[in-house]
């Protein structure tokens, strides 16, 4: 399953591509930022955005888009904007005749890192792990978009291998990873 | 000068399209509202209203659009969806090449009736008169849209008429319902 994840935003707004199998092992495809001129009226940054995100669907083909949900209660300044990119996000996929999905940041992390207030450090290095990166996502505020891509994939996943399968490679990296988050979360509740 | 005024909301969208001429006198053209499921998934909802915008725009092609601004201080449970119609209604009109605009509620019960405070039934009467409408504008949760729309074509249009020319019918009825609303709006203060 190819999923592309979207951090709405509307200066930045981070997109990731991950294809994801039935193991829960994943690759990466792509990551990226669509950027929208500050200076330019409202109406104009979010055609920008449309278009940005469309170029993606269209060179990427996804499944499934799945986009942060946003809460008014959320850095009060800009999250008018946020609720608007998240919109056209929602809009651009659902015309383009894909299912969405929206999850919240706390959903990100649990599926993550196995709680739900992880840090975004510890984020980032997870999903580094999951897709065998050399190094933390880049660009770094685009990475969230990769753990919500993840996020969607695996809820709804069996989280388990069905009796008498092994662990593949992707696996038991992750149960490792899922040990060593767990004891951190239990420190930092 | 044709303007679309649009009240944006996720499970209704008020549309009001009037002409304004350079005298401020206007006339409605088209008053309805947009509407999407409230069971539907809200990208299902976005795309319908998107449709449901763009079928205004090509029946009435107005000149310009102007969208109420949503700020984050507004109904809570609500905003959200509100602000993603909003986002969803300046794309589309910015997509089919149209200028756009936002006003504020206060910005609008200024222009339309002199005080900033001023209740609902006070605008819709007065949107009613400038209009010659023998009754309050129907549906009445779309009437915003037609007040917003006035507000566009007023704001920046002269407020006096030029020296020398004789007031219009309409800046009679305008000059005579402005001074009754200003009166009152400062007993409201």
């Amino acid at each position: 399953m190819r999923v592309l994840g979207i951090d709405p935003g509307l200066t930045r707004c981070g997109v990731g591509v991950v294809d994801v199998r039935p193991d829960r092992s994943a690759t990466l495809v792509h990551l990226g930022v669509v950027r929208s001129p500050v200076d330019a009226p409202v109406a104009e940054r979010l055609v920008v955005i449309a278009r940005g995100i469309r170029a993606v669907l269209a060179e990427h083909a996804p499944d499934v888009v799945a986009v942060e949900r946003v809460f008014a209660q959320q850095n009060r300044s800009t999250v008018m904007g946020t609720a608007q990119a998240a919109g056209i996000a929602l809009l651009v996929a659902a015309e383009a005749g894909l299912p969405t999905a929206t999850h919240t940041p706390s959903e990100v992390k649990a599926a993550i890192t196995g709680y739900g207030s992880a840090e975004k450090l510890q984020v980032q290095t997870m999903v580094a792990r999951v897709l065998r990166l050399d190094e933390l996502p880049k660009p770094a505020d685009a990475a969230d978009a990769l753990a919500l891509a993840l996020c969607h994939a695996w809820r709804g996943a069996p989280s388990v291998p069905a009796r008498g399968e092994a662990l593949t490679p992707a696996q038991r990296a992750w149960a490792e990873a899922e040990k060593r988050a767990g004891s951190r979360g239990a420190v930092a509740r």
